[in-house]
């Protein structure tokens, strides 16, 4: 049986192949720690860590290197975020379209530093009204965050109207790039953010363990570390420097991942993030117009090429999903997630909660045939 | 000219092949998100973290599997341990032999929650007397936080002692084995610690990125979570899962990492902690007499074989450290460490602050024959 794997906004796979002969390499010819030795092979260790974050800040158009952050992943740059930032009393805003990964650290703030929340609830379509988050804003906002798109329907979210919002207020600007890192052009000058998180392993093409997230000049100044440790700087000091990168990077870092998701850059740079995306739209364009033919099946977001990345969520009437989704993997080698993919918020805003979605998400090594292979699997499943 | 990698306090250097085999396999025929999927690459990534919890389990007789955590280095398990339990007015008793991934955290705690700090002092060979923590033992003390072995000069600290201190106080009881898991025995429910915290990438021979700690049942329940997001449980709640080690592990985790930590699990169980450790420790003797018999080299530490890891640190006479270094690595291929060693105290507590100290640590692959040559090395550099 053909195994065809469209878990792409959990994890992407396969790598490309100079991503895993990077990581072997690194761990066969270099495996020292950066910035820590002085010897040639420490000194190797730092090139690899340094060109990668000169990489980062090309492919996102990042004010200098050392505001490229490394970080575990990007759930760990969305909590150095907000827990860096937030104090109690302030006021922050973000939408009913976000992961956990942003919504469990805003909720343990509301609780620990008592700071006051306001999700702005999208529609049906998991769509945001810009309009809404100017409405909310109040002298004592101090954050604005919201994902760059849906890991439920790939809806994409106006990141672009977020700088319009300086006239009102100097809340940080924070964008959880999860799913668009890789996929869709990001200049984070020109949207004039102050936080661009991003993971290293979804459409970054890197290894699992890697992420991070680019600040701007204003908000490394106000940024607290969230942990503190051995930097190989200022080793005679007992408090954590407070120049970056180091102030957010301690212990020793994920430089085998470092090293393979630096190969995952070249290959995004090479291949071209627009060209990366219109591969994935085509795919995406195909299995939505092929599941609109079939009876049953509901596709939840906003169905547009426009509007949306290579996510698609759909339920089929009167079927359990966790059993369809067996029957994808068992019977016809499909690989794909059933459930709420951890944004409870998203699935009650597009009315799928708690049953959740079969979500569907392609990357750029997918094919034309395997998607026409998965809608014929549908058909055939929603048929029995 | 010969390579010799004598940095492995930093990072073991060369890593057992097949280390780098588990991690090449695991992107090339799994790299799925673990607990997210239920197809099969996804149980499969799965099944490779929970193997890699047992195996840990195992090594240091851990309470249960679900006490075992993964962090990204053992940086972020101290800091977990120590930000996830003291509150202000916490007292807490350490040792002034710590690395700064223990005495960062503590005093940007001493400023930000108000805890008190008790050091110990040291004697000049970097040796606790168990009697002075007894002593310092008050009832606001919420917790006893020293390492195993000192990343400076290898001694070792009498973590046996600790248990008796129950006796006299609840203090939780935190151990920094950095240094030592791997080549010492480490008994978590016979030391009856609360806190192991342990680094993969160094004695562990796994990859970068990897490390944990493993915690009592008291611990877990008043252990609050450092990072919040998708866990891949209880996705219909906006807080963190309540239950470990769920609780203490957000977002994708490095499973590349874990893989290859796994097959450095079965490297150290299949050769014996005790073997590993004779093999080390008799370098380490040929390297201390050798040293003993050149003019002006001074050893710091115990250099008593019973009571250090294979880490040596000297100071020679009348000479720049970084320049004995840069000579050592271009002029004999010996990798070695000069200066701090993230351990500011640590140097004031044996008198090398702040000029540091040449730092040669030893590994399972490393060679009588190579200890010898750094000796010869040693001999003609300082002859100079």
């Amino acid at each position: 049986m053909k195994k065809i794997y469209l878990d792409n906004a959990a994890t992407s796979n396969p790598k490309p192949p100079s991503v895993i002969s990077a990581v072997n390499n690194y761990l066969q010819n270099i495996c020292s720690s950066p910035g820590r030795g002085g010897y040639f092979l420490g000194l190797e260790a730092g090139r690899v860590v340094f060109d990668t974050r000169q990489k980062l800040k090309q492919l996102f158009n990042a004010p200098s290197e050392e505001y490229v952050i490394f970080t575990p992943n990007v759930t760990y740059a969305l909590n150095f975020a907000l827990l860096g930032v937030l104090k109690p009393g302030d006021h922050v805003i973000t939408t009913s379209m976000e992961h956990n990964s942003v919504i469990r650290p805003l909720r343990y703030l509301e609780q620990t530093r008592k700071i006051a929340l306001n999700i702005i609830q999208c529609n049906k379509k998991g769509e945001l009204d810009p309009e809404q988050i100017k409405k909310a804003i109040k002298p004592t906002t101090k954050m604005i965050i919201m994902t760059h798109a849906s890991n439920v329907t790939g809806g994409i979210m106006p990141v672009e109207t977020l700088h319009d919002l300086k006239e009102y207020t100097d809340a940080m600007l924070v964008v959880d790039a999860a799913q668009t890192a890789g996929v869709l052009e990001i200049d984070f000058k020109k949207l004039d953010l102050d936080f661009l998180c991003f993971t290293g392993h979804k459409a970054l093409y890197g290894p699992p363990g890697t992420g991070g997230m680019v600040i701007s000049p204003r908000a490394a100044k106000i940024l607290a570390p969230s942990v503190h440790g051995g930097t190989g700087s200022r080793s005679d000091v007992e408090l954590q420097p407070d120049f970056m990168p180091d102030k957010m990077e301690a212990g020793t870092p994920n430089t085998a991942g470092i090293a393979g998701l630096n190969a995952g850059l070249n290959f995004i740079l090479e291949k071209g993030v627009e060209n990366i995306h219109q591969h994935e739209m085509q795919l995406t364009r195909t299995f939505v117009n092929g599941l609109q033919q079939i009876p049953g099946i509901s596709i939840w977001g906003p169905k547009d090429m426009d509007k949306m990345v290579s996510t698609v969520s759909i339920t089929v009437e009167g079927r359990d999903l966790s059993e369809l989704a067996f029957s994808l993997d068992a019977d016809y080698g499909i690989m794909i997630r059933s459930g709420l993919h951890c944004s409870p918020l998203g699935h009650k805003t597009i009315g799928t909660f708690p049953e959740g979605t079969l979500r569907f998400s392609f990357g750029y090594f997918n094919t034309e045939e395997e998607v026409i292979y998965s809608i014929e699997a549908l058909n055939q499943l929603t048929a029995d």
